[in-house]
């Protein structure tokens, strides 16, 4: 075995776990040691995939993914990873579904989740609403199981919502952590979750609500960076500050991109939309009000264009402490696919294969996610496949 | 092996069954103990799915679902059924494909269907046409198998038809079966499949069609209500009065629900469109004449209006013998999803979870068809597949 | 082991091949042994698929389809070809993706792949483009497979581009040595890629130029057929010439149908747009002027319609030398799904056993695509898959 798997194998007997059954909403719903048992399992399952070590647990059984919103990476990252399991896919297309005809969510969870193991679910356009919708089905899923309806309880995995993107920021984790060697090296590490500007509007907040949510809970200093107006839920603002407090770290809002990227050692400059915007947009969409959807989306571009300056540049990398760039991708680049945007491309390009290793993880985390609510005994189960050394693919 | 399955299997042997590479496409095509032998397959393969234990007897192969019409239940219940079973699943849907283009019925059938093991067909919008379409299907792959151009010959498996739903109305048979304790016991039982108001118009009148087609065959006394103008096919009414003879029951048409719901031992109040409205509706659907489909649907509307009395509410119920209440969902619910519907809240909630347990046999009855259509002998089959016990997930 | 397989077996082993790792994008980047390899194991999976043996050589992964334009039997084949190696599919709908949204192909490419084994590309629309494409998409994956990043190299499968359809041509090839016994009968053997009329417009060049660069392979006399004004690409003219130099056959062009079909061996009619529509065509779709493209289609059916005596008719057909008729389908057919087509059906229906069985060829030629480039020693793998002996369906 190799040494890597066996080094994550020792650690996790060390933690203390409780995970079988449970959903994956929100990363601070759960412990450190569970946070930490989700990234090893990550690794070792990523580099079982490296070794061509089949890791198909399910002989049979669906995986839902929901996808509210468009997605390509997610998407292929969650297919991927139910495949790697032994799990078939059925999306659940609402369009072609027979739920505008009036049925409930109640109803609707059930009736897909007869033979399901697992329904991932992607809502983050509209604020305040998209966590709720999860914890519907979930409470559904719960009502069916319990009056033995459902002969299992699918396991939630949350692919983005609007006020977390778990898989995201496991992922953004695995990567920061395999950057600086181990979770004891970020200590005292600066880590910059900045808003940059776009020539889009409405991007949800949840990829930056996720890091600060994350990233405080292992000592690093966190800044949370944006032009005023540009705020995210306090709820996960009280998080973060909890976190840094319980973890030795520190938490600071900054709204000059300038001095909060000095020194940084780890930066993602992303685009998002705020949180008042995201209330009205959600208002309009639920009205269904076209033109004012439009009036909004001019006027929210109209104000992102005060903060052109925010983009991540050669000058503002030379700030950082040679900085881990990141971005949960697609970025907007300058001069690539938008005439002014996150990043220009000159470092967009010169950190390409860092932000493809950091998506790299995604599908790896969601296995992880599964497999630690699927099995009671997750590393007593993940030797015994490491032990029969199945190969993915004999050659 | 536990005791269900043992009685079923023993029961099984009894029966005289001819299914193997046969299509489901109407119930009333098949005799008693292949009814018989369905249900109790279904049975089995649930049972087994409870007990964790695998049904996956396909190493490959693809399903082939085209839906002509939207759905959720049909959709997840066939894809979860396919996947069980070991089998790929692989859309037709229409509008992406070159049918279009020009092709014929017997070309695009023969063309999905080189390693196609089965065909679930849903065409159920078009009266005088669904089940002819599935018919057309059939006799082309006949034709490629025949002529040595398929390897096997795919099932079609009849997901709803302007005719029937067996899928569904053998669900409701292992429902009623199970409330009841046996089928013996649904001897002399009353059943009543009602229409019902509803605020929307065209429903397919199969499901209703499915449930006399069906029910009449075991002694129970069925009755047909819904207000005048509303009727079935002649046919299918032909169907039950000679099911209901043989099997020495009864079957009624009554325009009255009051009347028709006294004493009633199970209710199957539910909405659809009158034959007459349907082939309207069909025609206008063909010469894409949305004003005309417009008008059709005011028109059928300000009738409905007329009946919206027909309403399953406590005061209905409690003419009932304390009825068993179906639905193949989603119901129009008073109150919940719409002003005024089938069913007022109270009572859809009161029996959610026998609507729901209705539904859970879908997928096993899905499996139950296609098994008995691809074992030659379908008994030893399950037998040894019950005999290797492999667990489905290895916790 | 059956005889055929056998025979086959053999003379692969004579052959010289270096097909690991490697794409199928265009059949004359292969050598004349490759090609006969390629044919050779699409008739032994073929033969195994016919004799329930199991293909399933890979424990899970994903296979991607990619579809730019509309397909039924493409896609089915693929499906199938992927289900039926044991690879989950997942579609990239780029418009369900953040394609839009701005990424490159470079980005994509590598999101898809983090598990992906292998990628089908259909892009036939756009001239000059869709080779350049799937060429774009090889250099993403080889770099991110090269850097680490990707675990495997997904294979890329062209599945129509607007240079080649070597699934089709493939498919062909074995339909014609399947008709004639084997390649050397080719020798000395006419055969026709004709142009034929079409109601319709804007058909890709690449299924007859996928023909005649392939088929000019074997030393038959291979004629290209059409009116003045629709030729094809001048690269896969050259192809076409060097390959029949090379073969000992000839290769010709010809203006007049009745002259090209006199003693056809075999006989291809089939429409097509000329190159310059498809210039003009592509223009005009990028740059979304639907005016222009109406105008482009009614001009071009104009100038279609002064070749609607190209169809292939009873009295054409008594020219040849009862030649065997082909089309990849779907067929434009006089009276069957137009007024005047390429083809009357007349003599349309009379060949329908063959064209349905050329096309049985497609998935297991995808399949043998895939299983050259997947492993080191390929016939070593089939032997041993054959002496395993593996039942698909054990009845």
């Amino acid at each position: 075995m190799n040494e890597k798997i066996k080094k994550n194998l020792e650690r996790l007997k060390e933690l203390n776990i409780d995970m079988f059954g449970k959903d994956f909403l929100l990363t601070w719903e759960k412990s450190d040691d569970e946070i930490e048992a989700t990234m090893l399992f990550t690794e070792i399952i990523k580099e079982m995939h490296k070794n061509n070590i089949s890791t198909k647990v399910f002989d049979s059984g669906i995986a839902v993914p929901v996808f509210r919103d468009n997605s390509t990476r997610t998407r292929f990252s969650f297919s991927s990873a139910c495949n790697a399991l032994g799990l078939g896919l059925q999306d659940l297309d609402e369009k072609k579904s027979q739920i505008a005809h009036g049925e409930t969510v109640r109803e609707t969870a059930n009736m897909i989740s007869f033979l399901a193991d697992v329904i991932g679910i992607r809502d983050d356009l509209y604020i305040e609403e998209g966590d709720r919708y999860q914890r519907e089905v979930a409470s559904a899923l719960d009502f069916g199981y319990n009056e033995g309806l459902l002969h299992q309880r699918p396991t939630i995995i949350n692919l983005q919502s609007d006020i977390d993107h778990p898989t995201q920021s496991m992922s953004d984790l695995s990567k920061i952590k395999d950057h600086f060697g181990s979770l004891e090296n970020l200590k005292g590490k600066k880590l910059v979750m900045s808003w940059a500007y776009s020539p889009s509007y409405g991007k949800p907040l949840s990829v930056a609500q996720g890091m600060i949510g994350l990233l405080t809970r292992f000592g690093m200093d966190v800044v949370l960076a944006h032009p005023e107006g540009y705020n995210v839920m306090d709820s996960v603002i009280d998080v973060a500050k909890e976190n840094a407090e319980k973890s030795g770290g520190s938490f600071t809002i900054s709204h000059d991109m300038k001095e909060a990227f000095k020194d940084a050692d780890v930066v993602c400059p992303k685009s998002w939309a705020s949180y008042s915007v995201m209330e009205q947009r959600r208002d309009l969409l639920h009205a269904q009000d076209f033109d004012g959807l439009d009036a909004l989306e001019k006027s929210c571009l109209l104000e992102n264009a005060d903060h052109m300056n925010w983009e991540y540049t050669k000058e503002m990398e030379a700030l950082t402490n040679n900085a881990l760039y990141m971005h949960p991708l697609p970025a907007d680049v300058t001069g690539l696919n938008c005439e002014h945007g996150e990043v220009t491309r000159e470092v967009f390009d010169s950190h390409l294969k860092d932000t493809y290793h950091q998506a790299s993880f995604k599908p790896f985390a969601m296995m992880a996610m599964i497999w630690l609510s699927k099995f009671e005994n997750p590393i007593a189960k993940i030797e015994e496949v490491l032990e029969n050394n199945k190969k993915r693919l004999n050659k």
